[in-house]
């Protein structure tokens, strides 16, 4: 009996998934550390640590419809590269299913954001919530307009303004300035801190509005405490308690989700486990809150 | 002048020694990631960073009689090595000494367990105490009885009921339903964050209601920010300071005591500083409370 | 477009496969080092580093039928995994497939093994060829009789006589004074240094003059400098040229194939991406020699 | 254009800069794990990870006067060394600058120290604030007087006694009983956990009353969660806002400051990272606090 | 006194010098491991380890007018970089300077070999010399034009037919057809192990009769096991011996020199200190020969 | 039944032993990288890798009289150090048995050849042989006399000029000079290539023409390729087979032995692999000269 290398209790057939995970080995506009496409591979060989079962929601993942559909297949060219997870991306969430994209950078955010706004039927509730440690606000950035730095600039001015980003701590004073101007909706990290994680989820909830919120995962929010394994480390990060409230508390409310920048060379899976624990919390609070309603 | 290899304090002849550590390089079992079999030499290796005095006890470790006795002869075949572990530890408790074993995995734990349960004159009063990030209530696991996912089942079906897991977070639904049914007392991780240590401390103390207490420490109840090192981490775990305070509440009362599951290949010594720390911690309390008496 | 996470050129089904890949990520029978679970996947993601071409034999591996099962199941208990294997490699044989199987340790080598033989219609033919470091010649070890070091001693009680190995220079007493005893054909790698490899495989192949032959490959066969990520290191091993002339001379009259004892976590690719490069090689030249004929 | 391999953004030349930072690369007396000669490199490496902006104080570090003058020679010898060290600190303090040394090991801070105070026209205001986990109260150690451990010794006995360390839980007998008599002020990590770092903040600035303070931060002061990669990690240490916090509120009263005991090769950068970032919020805090006035 | 974080017996400055050296961390187009950014600093740091006196050579570096100058601005974007490394190299053959770029990946090589061929007065005689595993044949790979595997196709096509490459063993079929055709002469690492490297020296200096031969070193050229720390490792390669033997005879006729393709985090420093080696080798090689002519 | 945690199968009593194994974990006056004060013990933990058997002299290592003695108590001053550590060895040569020392850096040989030298009866046959890629002639280094880059100048100048080097290939041009001027035997490594090393065997067996050789083996004597953790490696090195060669051919003729500089954090055990297996074939090979004798 042979068992896929692919994530072991991601058991359904593309046909029957409701959730459909796929990595994005890319890493090619990272400035500083590199090493983003080997997490989607780490994740799928650290999740054999886990159990299926989850006791908060009474959930087994081998009961809930979720796919792995491998890596996406990517150029060196970040443009084209998008382009083509765009369209990986379009034909899942066309195809009914839930996308799940584990990164690779977060330039490549940007391609399943838009192809589930593009799908999406409503698309005055369509949102995006990020938690990163970055702005990500430049217009380009080392010689490139679609560099990690920059994804939730192209987010807001080609897809939505419904956006808002926690954790938040490091940018150029350019970024701050323009988030002050553009009234941008951010909770720094020290905003964490001091108002405490339930409160801005609440804040956030009311906010945004919306049930058409799609969640990207920059593991750089974490703590580099708890998530050593990453291209640019920002430490005074969110713990990974607030990180999986955050997840708990809007998973029911999504139609896409991503968790990117984990660079796994630089620890011993440390981060990748956590970002594969963090994964399945989101899908397990997703479908509990199905059986809900 | 020449220094031992063993622990560079433990500097006592088996014979006029009152604690007894000694290494069991056994993770035949483990089903993730191995290499628990180097921890007890790279706790040695590690204790030379410290200072030999506890400011907290006023104690100095070169005053407890405390010998190394090396490591345990192992096999590659659980079951032979539990028996040689098991005539190990019952000598040792036969000979009025106290038993500290370092793993290795967390089947070995059944082997002292079983040694110092048959020593003791009091045997409804011998209780089990454990802190680890898994129930360990498996009948069997992948093909072996003695899987180290196995041993708290076998504990308390063959040795004693009196029984409490702190930490706990993970398990096969079987597992839960397994430990509700049959009233295993058991606090989650989420109580340790909910209740606090300390509640959760006096609620066992009354619980166990004993002066014959196993201890036995699953170094993945602690969260891997803390010690990563580890065959099987497991996020969202305790902190340091939570299972330091289980240790100095519980040593004065325990007869036995192990730390396993450390996998010192998967840090650079951060989890082994810790177990070794951890230890100290347990000699000093559990030495300051024979000086209060 | 996504790329399934099995080798990357493997791109053929199992019914149109000629060559099916399988791994064995089996290592607990291992008494040094273990880590040898992790090869089957660590040599997938090495595997993209290499062109599909090959210039020595003008071979491209997207032509050849390759597939790759993904990884076998496997339980902790080796009689058990064995089975398993045994099942798993026999149905390939049977369906007319050659078997590669990607260790694990080496004790797995004997499930293959015997499918090949139980399934072979010349079984005087049938004749296995180890390379190796160490004898494996022990009826039990450590408590278990299919340890790793103990696979060559039971194919030659069980199966075949017609076995040679090549490389060997670690064994107790014993083995030494067995194989003498019962004339077991061996080369020590001192044999390799002085005769030279062409000479050895000369010798060798006109001792087995045989077209069944399975062709196990223990890495540590090699020399550290060249691969040091093994469970059981041993230094002054062979070269990787002499290693790959093995490989090329007696591909063409191979019947099955394993790759066994890297340890991937005991250096950064390095002999995974050796290994990986043997694989390919192993193929090209048993497809070269189809060619020909 | 050429980057130099200085700081990136530490951007202006001896000249005009009002800081200067300098590596001291130098471990000879480490007593466990070595390697705190790597930490200046490591951190110049590390800083390219972060923007120069700080939005908290509102400051460019391209805005401040600050240079890297690269690495002070070194010898094996301690006592050289540290008379080397002391001709180019007293240099820059000299010069009307402000030095900032990056260990290498604790030993050195000796010589900084000796400068700030040599230069300093107002003795009697001249005060040291330690964040350390270990008192280094020592007379000498292992064979020698300027050992690591026993920098603080020195400094009390030789320079000042305006002296408060904070962080402590590590130490001999002895240590705890000299600073007990000679009524040093210090507070333990014990400390830090009861009372808060507000307070002891607030209690260290009236005690010390001075604003001539010469602050060094001995990483290990931290939480191996937080800062891995130490020469003598030491558990249950100062969590990283804490730290900051020390940092925030005494920047403005500081002559000399310096970072030591990373010992990089431990860790993936998490350590050299954190260390970077908060030499940063010193100048930052210490800048801001200029502009105020 | 200081030391500068350049290489530290670099001692000349710019105006002085005949070599200068410059790093070009830049690895945005690998396809397989990246991390030759570090290459440049993880050389400089292990050039501390080597004397400066060749006794070969009877030569010492202090004494050779060297000169480091730090590392080149680099954007995400190749082909801006190029541009800009070309505008920095152009300026040191303008100033009549010998550069020697250390990569960063092998497609930087375009823009020294082109800045070497535009100030040079006899273009006719001008040549390329690259060591290489890799053919670099290629018009364009995974999205762009001047990826790392297709350097030297765009020297050959646009600069100069002068061309030699040595050590190739890795190639799409399409580059091996396309090296016939076009009778692009190349050495095989098979033609090293049959012809031996001094023929092939004799061959190649016949066949490109150059005294301004830019000098390319992609250091994949070598077996792993004497540089396991490299993007794209390629097992059977030269020896550390043959590549110097190369380096030695060439160095008296180039005018430009590169080594490239080192990834140091993927080993601890091996293949740093071998490259770092071999560029002290070739300078030593080159200033010889002035001595005698 | 407990395992010491000495060397495995170093089994006898030190009053019944032949050879005494002692560690020098010191490393505090190297210059480039630390770390060799691991050695001893990563040695005593990669032992339980081998065979007890040599095939080639029919010896078990069980029955040959060693003794580990642990490791010796040693300061962080190199001169308390030395004196400590001579007085180790000659307690151990006074009572006439065979020291054997694992370093630690190469500094500390010069206390057991003294040690061996003051023992020794016939003084004039005294020699010293010295594997290792420094000269290690300097008279001082960095502040130290007694560094590790002078040891073979204090030995030749203290203690005996009957002195051979082998493998030579660093050092300043005064330390080229000093051999030349003062007929320093010494091979280079460009000797042994050239050469053979059987030819310098036979030499220096003639030069030395002595039955009381102190045989120092300093592990960067050897190639990177196979020896890649040291604290200062050079490229260009030996292998293991013609170290191993010296080794073998000078044992029967030696009165104490070393291996030293290896520092086993820069790799996985390859190189503390190598030199227990080298120690080995030393002890291996001197008894068989005795058996024959
Ligand atoms: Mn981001
Ligand atoms: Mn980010
Ligand atoms: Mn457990
Ligand atoms: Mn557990
Ligand atoms: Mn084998
Ligand atoms: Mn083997
Ligand atoms: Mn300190
Ligand atoms: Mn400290
Ligand atoms: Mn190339
Ligand atoms: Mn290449
Ligand atoms: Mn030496
Ligand atoms: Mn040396």
């Amino acid at each position: 009996m042979f068992v896929p290398t692919t994530f072991f209790d991601a058991i359904y057939d593309y046909e029957d998934a409701e959730y459909v995970i796929f990595g994005a080995p890319f890493d090619n506009t990272s400035s500083f550390r590199t090493g983003s496409r080997w997490a989607p591979d780490k994740m799928r060989e650290m999740a054999i640590n886990f159990e299926t079962y989850s006791p908060k929601y009474d959930l087994d993942m081998t009961d809930i419809l979720v796919h792995d559909a491998g890596n996406a297949f990517v150029s060196v060219n970040i443009d084209e590269t998008l382009e083509w997870i765009y369209e990986d991306a379009k034909q899942i969430v066309d195809d009914g299913k839930f996308p799940i994209m584990l990164g690779g950078e977060h330039s490549l955010t940007y391609a399943p954001v838009k192809a589930c706004y593009d799908a999406c039927d409503e698309k005055d509730d369509f949102a995006v919530l990020v938690l990163d440690a970055h702005f990500d606000l430049r217009t380009d950035f080392r010689g490139l307009k679609n560099n990690h730095a920059c994804v939730s600039r192209h987010i807001l001015e080609d897809i939505t303004k419904k956006y808002v980003s926690i954790g938040i701590r490091s940018g150029p004073r350019e970024e701050w300035e323009y988030a002050a101007e553009e009234g941008i909706k951010f909770y720094s990290n020290e905003d964490v801190f001091e108002m405490g994680i339930k409160e801005i989820i609440k804040e956030t909830m009311e906010y945004l509005n919306s049930d058409h919120i799609y969640l990207s995962l920059d593991m750089d929010a974490l703590d580099p405490a708890f998530c050593p394994g990453l291209g640019t480390p920002e430490p005074f990060g969110m713990t990974d308690r607030e990180v999986r409230e955050v997840l708990r508390a809007f998973a029911p409310k999504t139609i896409g989700f991503d968790i990117v920048e984990i660079a796994p060379e630089y620890d011993n899976g440390q981060s990748a486990i956590l970002a594969t624990k963090l994964m399945r919390e989101f899908i397990f609070a997703r479908e509990a809150s199905k059986k809900l309603s």
